[in-house]
């Protein structure tokens, strides 16, 4: 099998809660696994003078009337932006480095629930508590989850994650690299899909 | 026939170069003309606090690779970020209006003239004597068209036209408007096509 690919993305990210349903499916279409990465949106901001797209004028509503858009074609009749917004993902990205090193598939299914709990259910998932029971779900340790998560390993190895995906050139969410490729944004998923089809353009 | 939908661009906007080239054929597969429009970039910018791409730092990076792998895609071998970029638009924005009034086929012809030697002959388009130089391969007059260039009424129409686009939300190049739908970007024209295909989602 080719290298995998790698998708990076914030847990409080609209964009990436689309893209987190597709990209895998895609990565599978060309016999690609799919490496994924929450990293921490506000730190790459600081690299590129960007900031949250909803407290930009303009640009702000053209987002959240794209985002419901993007809902009603895909059918997630659920999906709203919740409040706060957007919000801390610092606990649910460390939970996702502590289920990962176990279990990769299960650090994406508890990828889902998160991102589903926060845009379909509207929960605040910046609180460990409501982390953990989201865990809970899937067999995850309650205790465990929540001393993971106070654990200094788990914080360094999330900033370590970020600087990583910053020194390898990722700047928005979602963001996938393709063998060095880099595209961002869930409106290039598709762009994604035809690079790995043709081994590039 | 259903009513027109609208293509606002910057003549300085290589998402806009690669955008001219489909924008017509996706209107015309669903039964629709589409109206050109011209604006300046530089003056929506004030209104989202955005700036050009290429000024920004890690963004640009990815804009310009972005751009040329879009242009290998669409086998345009020719295709280059020229010097000066981004450019004044203001001449050929007001000679587009200026042909427009009288034939909006022959404001489109002249559009993508400019955008080639822009983007593809890396000639400098921001002066009157350029913009004049190209129209002329398609039988417009150079004098008459230098003499509108000097026309307050143009610069006065070209203010107008930026002010509407504002008033109608539009703050990007290229930006597409389908029944009052905003679409934003190159890399939504396929949504455009989509939107068009099923009057709405």
């Amino acid at each position: 099998m080719a290298e995998p690919i790698d998708f990076y993305f914030d847990f409080s990210s609209p964009y990436a809660f689309f893209a987190h349903l597709r990209i895998d499916g895609i990565a599978a279409r060309h016999g690609r696994d799919c490496r994924w990465h929450p990293i921490l949106l506000g730190v790459l901001f600081r690299n590129t003078g960007m900031g949250p797209l909803t407290q930009q004028p303009l640009r702000g509503d053209y987002a959240r009337r794209d985002w419901d858009r993007l809902a009603r074609r895909a059918g997630i009749a659920a999906f709203r932006i919740p409040e706060p917004f957007p919000l801390n993902s610092l606990q649910p990205s460390r939970a996702f480095y502590w289920l990962n090193d176990q279990d990769p598939a299960l650090a994406k299914a508890f990828t889902a629930r998160i991102f589903s709990a926060y845009f379909e259910r509207g929960r605040d998932v910046s609180q460990a508590e409501t982390v953990a029971d989201e865990a809970k779900a899937l067999g995850i340790d309650h205790q465990a989850l929540l001393a993971a998560l106070a654990d200094p390993h788990w914080k360094e190895r999330l900033r370590q994650e970020t600087e990583q995906a910053m020194a390898r050139g990722v700047f928005g969410s979602p963001f996938v690299l393709a063998d060095g490729e880099p595209f961002w944004g869930n409106d290039r998923l598709a762009d994604v899909d035809q690079w790995l089809e043709g081994g590039g353009w």
